[in-house]
């Protein structure tokens, strides 16, 4: 473990709150960037600029690393299993992605394990469509196989029409789709894991998503649900990251529909859902991803407040430069600001605010408004 | 203040550990260090390699920056004030960083203002030195007024004789001395308080300090003292910010001797008391510096934890790399552990270990033991 080097291929947020808990530990972090002003390659001291999708690059910085982890999963498996087929060690492995990274084969492998998912099934054309809505109603929703976040590559259309359209349009560009009802949902939530590569793992609590059009707008911890069905979720994400052979941080989003999980889909890498453990939890997951990644022992997932929110900084038509209104959204009682030095653009995440304790979700809420510099168009109550 | 670039004169390890709380911020760090391996040097993006006493790298810091601030007081004085005259923004300022740097200004201008001093006073000769014993008895501390810090500059002599070598070989070394009665301490405590360029002030609970041989080695928060004492000790220390006008971090060490608090000395910047804030308060003291040196609100300064330790891990001839024993440190339940990328040489302070909750000194002094590869020779009990 000594002087270990991690490479880190992407340079956005997630990169960038990694390089606290890696100084701390006195690690080595090299970001691969495709551009010098990303979010993680202006605070960085080591960046090798290079392409994630470029094979040389890819081997260039492997090579000058013990590990490497990632920021995001576009990535390119084949270059990845020839990293490892080379002797790379990659923490998540290139198989471990490859089932977080498609989710066709994600709910393969989870329904073949017995994990409860919504009912689903790959469509092509409009009379498939049409036969799982004659199953379960309109409206469906019609997923990307691969590739979809934030939103992206999720549709919800409310007839057959609307479905052949999306289909059509998805089969010109390549994509890969499966469907799965409109699910009416008493609650989104999340379960973050971290697991170690000797098979140690445990999860953080379980937390509230709370979605807007597909994108995590806010994230309470605990979440609200029924200590007994946190148990529940909790087991199943710690099942699910051994299923995998997750290393590193895997976050689990679950769908609570009439009182039951179901999960949704996976991330190998630090989440949304987890950047309150940086300020609310005893270890961050960013540290217990770096932990788990150099082979060291996890640390603990409890929470260090009774309640705790975070609420992101999505940029708006009128952020402008969210560092001019920091003083404002500082004057917030007790909130921790985080911004990832990103040029706004609405709808972007540009940073998060988190609280703890009483009214938490109400302060962090505000700050964040003030840093957004404009409606966000947020959650309602 | 958007887009402030803060420039640090000096890259150990408080530079360092400002370095996380910038990045959260999205504050530029620009960092003068003497070579490019230093702490700080290792992790920031942005280096300038000079001297913190040339006045040409100064101002070629200064030029580049909004605003500059300090990682150690080994600093010329004279060219601070330069700094100033040519417009250049210094928080603390040379005003402030003389008071800091020089104890017998020091005890003067505190003594003036009516804060409680040990006896004092400056020693150049033998003579001196026995007709303050003869009030005070033997063993005297002999301190000298500028440069010294852990444990250096501080001396204590049982006899004329041994006053007379010490105060001559200071004299030939330049050095002025003071001298003050051998104390018997009930505790040593700490304040730290952060202030802001508008004179908003706040301080963090008074915590307690373990020192041997005149080095910090453990720091408890909060101090094992009466209630009323800790309130009195920390309305010291804000008046004592308020007194000097510091802007950022003010350190107040203090005695407590018959069951009342009497200061002993300041640290204008960032300090060891306060390095258990990271882990176990609101807002750490490296946050609340850069806010205050940034221009920005301050942050709450509560305890998040009933009980916070922190350890001091200091090289022993046997340390070698502690990043070979993190594994097993990182075993020690729930420990935060900061390595600072320093070379371990005997008594050198390379990281510091942090924990919070029952036991929580117990915990981090075992890994703190563990990092240092060898007997630190700590306190015992």
């Amino acid at each position: 473990v000594a002087g270990t080097t991690v490479g880190v291929v992407g340079a956005g947020q997630l990169a960038r709150m990694m390089y606290a808990a890696a100084t701390r530990l006195d690690l080595h972090l090299k970001v691969l960037a495709t551009r010098a002003d990303e979010s993680a390659a202006q605070i960085f001291a080591d960046v090798a600029l290079g392409s994630p999708d470029d094979r040389d690059d890819l081997f260039r910085l492997a090579t000058g690393c013990d590990v490497v982890t990632f920021d995001h999963e576009l990535v390119d498996l084949e270059v990845l299993r020839s990293l490892e087929q080379a002797g790379h060690v990659l923490r998540p492995s290139a198989e471990a992605l490859s089932v977080a990274t498609d989710k066709a084969a994600q709910r393969r492998m989870l329904g073949a394990a017995g994990f409860p998912l919504p009912e689903h099934t790959a469509v092509s054309n409009r009379d498939e469509a049409v036969r799982f809505a004659d199953r379960h109603g309109w409206p469906l929703i019609l997923k990307a196989v691969r590739g979809g976040y934030d939103g992206r590559g999720v549709w919800s259309v409310g007839s057959a029409e609307d479905a052949e359209q999306v289909l059509r349009e998805a089969t010109d560009a390549g994509l890969r789709l499966f469907t799965e009802p409109h699910l009416d949902l008493d609650r989104e939530i999340a379960v973050v894991v971290a697991r170690g590569a000797d098979g140690d793992a445990c999860a953080y609590p379980v937390v509230e998503t709370i979605q807007v059009e597909g994108i995590c707008r806010e994230v309470l911890a605990p979440a609200r649900i029924d200590p007994g069905l946190a148990d529940v979720a909790g087991k199943i994400a710690l099942g699910i990251a051994e299923t995998i052979g997750a290393v590193g941080i895997l976050a689990i989003e679950m769908f609570v529909v009439d009182g039951e999980v179901v999960v949704n889909e996976l991330a190998a890498r630090p989440h949304n859902s987890g950047h309150l453990t940086i300020d609310g939890a005893a270890t961050s997951q960013f540290e217990n991803h770096l932990r788990a990644v150099a082979g060291l022992p996890l640390g603990p997932t409890h929470l260090t407040a009774e309640d705790v929110a975070m609420v992101n900084v999505l940029g708006t038509a009128s952020t402008g430069d969210p560092r001019e209104r920091l003083s404002d959204a500082l004057s917030v009682d007790g909130v921790h600001v985080h911004l990832y030095g990103k040029q706004p653009r609405p709808g972007r995440k540009i940073g998060h605010v988190t609280a703890t304790g009483a009214g938490c979700r109400d302060r962090a809420r505000q700050a964040a408004e003030i840093l957004a510099g404009g409606s966000m168009g947020g959650p309602r109550g």
